[in-house]
């Protein structure tokens, strides 16, 4: 097997499982218990939260547990929307978001909220000027993603946080998903309140992420309850879950430092060699995240070229996972000003450290010989 | 170890974890990418779907996988009032339910929601009457529990689903997290609209539940994004964890069928013998779900009763783990009309399939003992 579609979701890396098994098995009480094996669990519990917060440098207190990226993006965007909406009812975000983003920014308007919804230029990119001059008085919220999941664009986190900073009355989202373990994101001082990530896009379970909320940020709950997670999200916790999800985290922080420019040199194998097949029209940005590669093949069905790759073992995926079902156009690439025969023949390969060369060969070569095929049908 | 905390969690079924193991290894795509791999993991997922659909005598569309318990309250509660709250901003419950529904209902008073809160009589169960005279112009939803956590008392579901039935307009909601595998719930036909279930609860693993939607009702999701679940909760599924909460739900509902005899055997073994004990005064009514038996020792710190017990390697606990490290007194036992002294010297013992006599006989012996032990200081 070859699998190319990291971005959708990766493979659990096999010391994350182990860890899971080991924890669900011998330390399953409830950690609110007050017996000694619930004590146990908490003290479990309690040693992954300060692990966390060692690797993402932030304090314990800021790292909430979650059961992913779509549940942080919402508890974010919501929270502070439900919570602030007295002061105001304005949010600003990007027409390129995860839809857990766009979808809950979109919903919020049946609330009576207010959403702009920025444009991005061709290298799929937020102006952070758009950003400055789309504040308004009754701005609460901007959520703006790191690394788009479609495209790798990557967006200006630091210079919109600068802006954040100098608005300490607006809070600051950042979907972080795609950007863990590929290009670091500083959090603490960096005019971020709120960052999502996941599990499952890292070599862990799905089910399991960590939204960090920034110290004394308000914000009402999606869960209400038995007040685990300083009530920001109650239910009884995944220890385990959460085991498997720091052990997750501390791996692929590892690997970002030692293996980054493995994925480096497999993104330009990749762009060098695409850029001379037929067809292909490249999407990505040239200064692009380096495990995502998206590129258009103009007249041919993304899904039969999906499909024949599949024959032989090799998996790589049209626009998001999350989207894959939804209308045929790449709202993402349709933002970025591609035609409409553009955005709707994207093909998205995303890369692991696992990946080799030898790999990507395999699958140049069957593509290749899948659009010689095709372009004879055309 | 004798694990008598079975209501707060219990330990995972060796059947549900390797199925969650293998899932995970093997079946790791994302359901939603359109490549083999993700169809295979479809197929998958819609065969979990239809087996837990079967298993509940529901429809599949019917059945919604979530991360637990507080996650299906939540949607459920909140879902609808975001929902109908145009229709009308009132609901009603009762004084004992589950932190995750109390607070969620507390919650929305902030959004303006008015919330009838029911007393429960001494055997802490509601009043069909009160519930049928609390019902307003303006009422949305009722949401009354099946089985309550901390004392065991069972609600009359059934006569609340006739009302709701003949009010179409308002909704009707069961927290079914403390019967489901111990006291069959009709769902089809019943009036209920929304009835919550979770894993960790039936030997299945914490991070997983279901919500039962009948089919046409309409709420506002918790998380948008990927429309997955029938767009009710979005987000990547967690097939694996989908996956072990039915097999949990397969295993308990056989269990449910050959064993509840056993469960009960327990629970009149545990009365009998507790009646006789310097000081207990037993709090949860005699015609009580099995697996719950709640009890008083006043005068006596429940806590350190727990220590002792849990020096022993037996586990029970004092109100639910949910509440148990908030205020003193439990809410339950207070609201059944028990003096101060009873609701501050509770003690839970839950009970799973797996307990034996033997173990009682043990936990009885032990318990003794430590009555004699604290009554000196007294």
């Amino acid at each position: 097997m070859i699998y190319l579609d990291n971005s959708a979701t990766t493979k659990p890396h096999p010391d994350v499982l182990a860890s899971f098994q080991q924890v669900s098995d011998k330390f399953f009480a409830n950690p609110s218990s007050i017996h000694q094996l619930g004590g146990q669990t908490e003290k479990l519990l309690l040693k992954a939260k300060q692990q966390a917060a060692e690797l993402l440098k932030v304090k314990e207190e800021e790292v909430i547990f979650t059961s992913g990226g779509t549940e942080g993006n919402n508890i974010a965007i919501k929270g502070i929307a439900l919570e602030h909406q007295n002061r105001g009812k304005h949010i600003i975000t990007t027409e390129i978001e995860h839809p857990s983003v766009y979808e809950a920014c979109e919903s919020l308007k049946q609330l009576g909220f207010d959403i702009t919804f920025l444009p991005v230029n061709q290298d799929g990119v937020v102006s952070v000027e758009d950003v400055r001059n789309a504040i308004r008085k009754d701005t609460i919220l901007i959520s703006v993603m790191h690394i788009n999941n479609e495209i790798g664009s990557i967006q200006p986190i630091q210079e919109i946080g600068e802006i954040a900073k100098a608005h300490p009355k607006i809070f600051f989202h950042v979907d972080y998903v795609q950007g863990l373990g590929k290009i670091p994101l500083q959090l603490n001082n960096s005019g971020i309140d709120l960052c999502t990530m996941s599990g499952h896009k890292i070599h862990g379970l799905k089910g399991t992420g960590i939204l960090y909320i920034k110290s004394g940020t308000k914000l009402f709950p999606l869960f209400h309850g038995g007040e685990q997670e300083r009530k920001i999200r109650s239910g009884t916790e995944n220890v385990a879950g959460v085991v498997a999800m720091v052990k997750a985290l501390r791996i692929i922080k590892k690997r970002e430092l030692d293996e980054i420019n493995h994925v480096h040199s497999l993104n330009k194998y990749l762009r060098d060699n695409l850029s001379d097949f037929p067809l292909v029209e490249i999407n990505s940005p040239s200064n692009n995240a380096p495990h995502i590669m998206n590129f258009s093949l103009p007249g041919i069905k993304p899904e039969v070229m999906i499909h024949m790759l599949g024959e032989e073992g090799i998996y790589i995926s049209t626009k998001s996972a999350c989207s894959s079902k939804l209308a045929d156009e790449s709202r993402i690439i349709a933002a970025c000003g591609f035609s409409k025969e553009r955005a709707t023949s994207a093909l998205r390969v995303s890369l692991s450290y696992d990946n080799t060369i030898e790999e990507i060969d395999v699958f140049l070569d069957k593509l290749r010989k899948g659009i010689d095929q095709l372009k004879e049908i055309l």
